[in-house]
């Protein structure tokens, strides 16, 4: 068996199950997702992840609406489908409309475009820029 | 010479200086960046990317605050150097803040680390997410 | 039929076979993976694979757990989860402990993150980096 | 000035003092990196990537070469030039000699080579990978 | 219910019809293909992405078939499994064999593969290419 | 000083000297490129790169001109600053003209838009195409 297997909670250590009372607490959500049950593999990195996703998704400068919408972006740039559903389902959580969502999509998918046109131009930083 | 060269307003075409006086209206500048001198090289591209740019960026149901900061998050994943400094900038102006670049910066770094430990983990998507 | 199909031992021809033998003697397997069968599609690009892959993956400098691990780091990096699912067994093949992989997807989550954060920053080199 | 700055020891705040001192002790340098001096620009963020980074790379199930050694084959993957550079060079202060940086190289390049083949050839995971 | 789900045609606006009309008539097909109609939720994005396709897409300096390849080698980069398979069968569909499909991929991971090999090196640019 | 250093041929053994004799013969040319220098720290990988180039890139189904172009798409998709340069350069000197680089460009800049936007609304893979 390769594959890495979750941890559930009636299996979990003191550790791992205060990290999972801390994410269903703060989320008022029944269960963890999947994702946690996963990074419980590794106790220390489970505890690590979610303490720094905790603060850097918190409510500062930026809401988090705009928070999610970002991590939406960067997780459809890199391709990853299990970041893709998640946090677009905590985008829609967070109050992303329909039509954000498609504003969200077609900026994306244009910076992807451009990214490419500069890069194959060869286009040097304009001085303003630095 | 392998290197795309620019093309400056004084010896561009009718075609490409009425794109290159639309982006300057556009956006009340007395020159348009390196990015669309480049891509002047080719006409059609120049004035289809920039009509869908002023379409894309727009106001809309996201203002263009955040969507210059989506803009930054893809191109601070891809590395792409050029579009860093030019959307950094173009967020600048449109009143991002120190605060909101550090908090933006956050959310990439942490967005590119989780979407590894998802897929490393092999986590399966959440029956809730689907 | 748009998808490229695998080649199995009874319909290969001698050239692939030959380097489907090769494989299996080398690794002491009964059958190859899948990769193989399918780049059999192209015998010339299964045979200079094969070679190159004996040859870089052989012992030296590096022992074969770490240059497992080396690819299951670039393999989560690019996320292309065939490849992520191959190496990681073979990594678990060549030792690799539950507590190694926890440290290992440490790292590459954290590698992922930094290097975007440098990316944003626009860091300069350090001059003792040169 | 759109450009990020960096913060010096003498500008520097006690807070992200305590965050340089203690690197340079850790690391017993004189001075810290650049990419330290332009996280510092968000004292949270450098702390917190700092206290990660120490966590992560400290010695555990993997010795600290093949740490770096995995954050060099990621930030090439990435193409990210500062930490290429500067992993390059933690990796050789921590024992990398030359022939191993030319195996790692040569691992890196087959993983992009092969991880690409997978996806071109759609391989579906074998069985005994999951 | 977070999944983005398709348009049929029958429940389609005016607008999306006309696209989804044009597509098929351009092409010829009976029906348009799931990219369409996932991205027919947002009727601005579908009418700017199926011009664009559109334009770029036609024949030129540069062939259908070469085109097809192009996106291929464009998809298998980025690892996006739809755009592999329908890439791939647009490009079957415009006269790519067997052996042409082997030498894009064979070009494709060699390119990934030498990508990494001059950054990992950080090969100067020589004056020449400048 | 961590940077690698090129091999020149007054300082290379029989060995490297005898791959960049067959490199300067099969492309008649008074010097090899800096790539090609750089390799050449590590014999063995310089020579396995350079057969398997040679090969890939060798007129077959596909001519050299049109792989020059696919070389392009996948360098300037991954932002490998030096081998856009190389590539495009040898490009133009398989026969590529301005127009052609023109549409390469706008399909490897719509490529990576769509790629995104299937990646996004999670499109199926339609059952026409496995």
């Amino acid at each position: 068996m390769s594959q890495p297997q979750p941890v559930e909670y009636a299996e979990a250590t003191a550790q791992v199950r205060a990290v999972f009372d801390d994410i269903k607490a703060s989320r008022n959500v029944p269960d963890v997702n999947n994702f946690w049950k996963y990074l419980a593999r590794d106790p220390a990195l489970l505890e690590r992840t979610w303490e720094s996703l905790k603060a850097v998704m918190a409510p500062g400068a930026l809401d988090p609406l705009i928070k999610e919408m970002l991590y939406v972006a960067v997780s459809v740039t890199n391709g990853c489908g299990y970041c893709i559903a998640s946090h677009t389902a905590s985008a829609r959580k967070a109050g992303m409309t329909e039509a954000m969502f498609g504003e969200l999509m077609a900026v994306v998918g244009m910076a992807n475009e451009t990214n490419r046109l500069a890069n194959g131009y060869r286009v040097p930083v304009d001085p303003a820029f630095e």
